[in-house]
């Protein structure tokens, strides 16, 4: 068999740009909550839609800020890659949370959120349904998750008001990193569940949504290229620690 | 089972930093094939010296050249990490050769090498005991990878006299990419074989070692984040056409 063919490629994608405002703004702490919460209105409108579509199993949402994290673009606005497969990061984390279910009964997610409550060590902010806190085994200094509080897998499902308390916190988020690094420039990430196009898939169980907000201030070099591995120079506590005390 | 601690951690490994030249240089192309050979023969010997230690299972040596590819030092330097285990890069580089052989009976490199050296479009350099080409699926544009034509896992087992063969086409592929980039940025790490230690360890039949130099002209951003997977706005038949003409 030919090495180069032995990967089956499918062809269909797609690629949106969501436009955020009209204003030329460049950050979401320039919308008001109620904007960004319209922004996060659409991604659920975006990904129901595509949730429909035979021919995708997966939608990644992602926004660039800061030429560090990769903008080409300065006018505010996010990015939608509607995929035909699940792509490789999301396949590594649905197995590890799934292997944590079958021997835990509970999802990592939320027992991941018990324990950061608990302890606090890592907390930035736990204010109404969701909550942020600076990844135990984050990638890059200061990369904070936000999730919700109660399960849910999918992040089309999320009601109206909860995207207006999402907008004020992902803000909140922004605002206190801004204290940290300036300028900032960062990578936002939602990790929703694939779309269920098979009865066995039980990805709703195991999986939890949530935002990775990466903020770019050292770049990866050969040890990452060649390992996967990921060299972070604060530690997570640490940089909690500044976030809250600012 | 607490969700931070599910991962068993050891914590053995080392860093080393390989000064290549006591003068205040920057790149491979300001060495004396020689001296870059010799540098060679030093990662051959610090890969011997690790493999005789119970705890290392992994050496990943890597550099970095330019601050867009991480760089924090000019002087010119290589560096070498030994860890524990085997990285996620490798382990999944592992599994597909695997997976080829155990369907082809035969390395998934060897077979690779057969076809661009068939065809060509992506060839860069074809000489001696090594080949160049730029990556079927590189991640940056440029992305070239450099093997031996015999099949040969481990890349300690290099003789003196391939070490300044491959110093030497190492100078010719960054000084065709010097053409194409200003400045140029770039990781260059080696893929070798984890040390056997174990009978079942059978790395040696399917893996093949080999250098990927991945200039560094775009900016990882969110989409990559999010998915493990590349946007490479080049494809590597033109990339290679450009390279060979200059």
């Amino acid at each position: 068999m030919s090495a180069l063919e032995s990967v089956p490629q499918k062809p269909d994608g797609a690629h949106e740009v969501i436009i955020e405002s009209p204003r030329h703004v460049q950050d979401i702490t320039e919308l008001s909550q109620a904007e960004l919460a319209r922004v996060l209105q659409v991604y659920r409108r975006r990904l129901l839609d595509w949730s429909t579509d035979d021919r995708i199993r997966h939608v990644s949402i992602f926004k660039n800020v800061g030429s560090a994290a990769g903008a080409s673009l300065g006018h505010i606005h996010s990015q939608l890659v509607a995929l035909p497969d699940v792509p490789p990061v999301m396949v590594a984390k649905l197995q590890a949370s799934q292997r944590y279910f079958n021997a835990n009964q509970c999802c990592i997610f939320c027992q991941l959120m018990e324990e950061e409550l608990a302890h606090r060590k890592r907390l930035v902010i736990d204010e109404g349904p969701f909550v942020a806190f600076c990844a135990y085994a984050g990638r890059q200094p200061y990369e904070t998750w936000i999730m919700p509080r109660e399960h849910a897998a999918s992040f089309e499902h999320l009601c109206d008001r909860d995207t207006e308390s999402l907008a004020g916190i992902l803000q909140q988020v922004v605002r206190l990193l801004q204290t940290q690094l300036t300028p900032l420039s960062y990578n936002l990430v939602l990790h929703t569940v694939p779309f269920q196009k098979d009865v066995a898939d039980h990805f709703h169980d195991y999986f939890h949504w949530h935002f990775e907000l990466v903020p770019r201030s050292t770049q990866l070099a050969g040890f990452e290229w060649s390992t996967g591995m990921h060299i972070n120079p604060l530690s997570p506590e640490r940089a909690a620690a500044r976030l809250r005390v600012e």
